[in-house]
């Protein structure tokens, strides 16, 4: 782990939820997040959001491994499946994710996300799509 | 709408990410969210997670329409697809879920997130099974 | 409907399972199948690998109309999620399926089956990559 | 392997696409199929409803094992994900299937495909519901 952990992981959606990124390389990436009040639900349980977006945050890692993130590739997501199959029973969550396949244009991850005792409680299937980084940011249109 | 909206989208992550109850009744929702730094992904974009969360708030309120929280059904994602579509435009998305099928325990539901020019962003569909609200608080061990 | 339905859905598993082409226009397709023996599962019921099957017959066909086989675009299905919401309640079963969005590379696209009383049996969302169709046939390894 | 293995996969759409079982375990299962002219599309392909199918019988038998058809627990498919990774390169294909997950009423698992020589064809994920075995035969309506 270098200083592009605290690059990649402080702006955005990645910040406000506290996600830190705890491995990377290449095919692979283990993102964890300690829960708190910010990723409740409106029923007090963990959001169901939350385990997406630590999946699509790490699935969206594992298929551009490259440290330097002006030599990195862009990529959006395409799908994203997830199956919410157990409950955290700890106050910290892990995802980790691989890539299965990746081709020329577009790349397939899996991922699974415990707890840090070990239960299962996501997992997931994601579609990347790579894209030119420049034309990325242009047209989110903010 | 009334003085539920306030209290069921100000708490948790769906407060976090700013979320806003616009229409909500039987077997139909409508969340929107006015995007701003928060929403980012580490490329700039839009976070897929924001996108995802946004449908899985939508979703879960669609199949359990009852204004009272204390007579309301609880309910957990059993399954998730996100399909990313398109781009959103505009600094505004909404997202519009509808019950597909209601079982005694679980509930299908589909949704839609378009940008406030009507372009669409998402398309998704969603299973969620029908839980106690009780027992639902108490397993999250937090 | 012209001589393309005939040789289209004649072959392969489309013929085998007895798939016929309804409609097919720019954008949009219908499949419908009358069930008998072949379309059951170990059970006695449908057999989900039929509806999926049709799905992805009927999604394949929105995204690239062409009544000409030989002028028509090639394409491969890259993702595909069924929820099957319903039970058929009749001994047909007719699929629609319409081009959600189209880019350069890859299309999405999202299907309903009904059985012919209209009881809804089952929603999906695909996504398709258009390929080279002499590319297709190649790789087969047949 | 024993005599339900001749029983369970010659009956329907199973039968009809030449299945076999090659293992079933509590929690695993694994069906091979030798690609003919019945599993092409119309492109000359495998067609993805063989993939698809081949996944749900594999990911219905790994959740449900008993040799004894008539002290089986019944299911039905809730949801099935499946992502197309790669072609086939060899004339047979094989899906092994896990349970992720089993509660009371549901269960999740997940699947992978290869051909012959190892190569990943497809990744896969299912959601199942237990239902009682006589009230499923008879709502087919056939």
């Amino acid at each position: 782990m270098s200083n592009f952990e605290a690059r990649d992981l402080t702006e955005g959606l990645n910040g406000v939820l506290g996600f830190h990124l705890v491995d990377w390389r290449d095919g692979f990436a283990k993102i964890a997040v300690d829960l708190d009040e910010r990723h409740k639900n409106r029923q007090g349980g963990l959001h169901g959001g939350v385990t997406a977006t630590l999946i699509d945050a790490t699935t969206g890692f594992c298929g551009v491994f490259e440290p330097d993130p002006e030599k990195r590739r862009g990529n959006v997501t395409v799908s994203l499946t997830t199956n919410f199959v157990g409950r955290a029973k700890t106050s910290t969550i892990i995802c980790t994710a691989k890539t299965v396949r990746a081709g020329r244009r577009i790349y397939f991850a899996s991922a699974e996300v415990h707890d840090s005792d070990g239960n299962l409680v996501a997992t997931a299937e994601a579609v990347y799509a790579y894209v030119d980084r420049d034309a990325q940011r242009k047209p989110s249109g903010k």
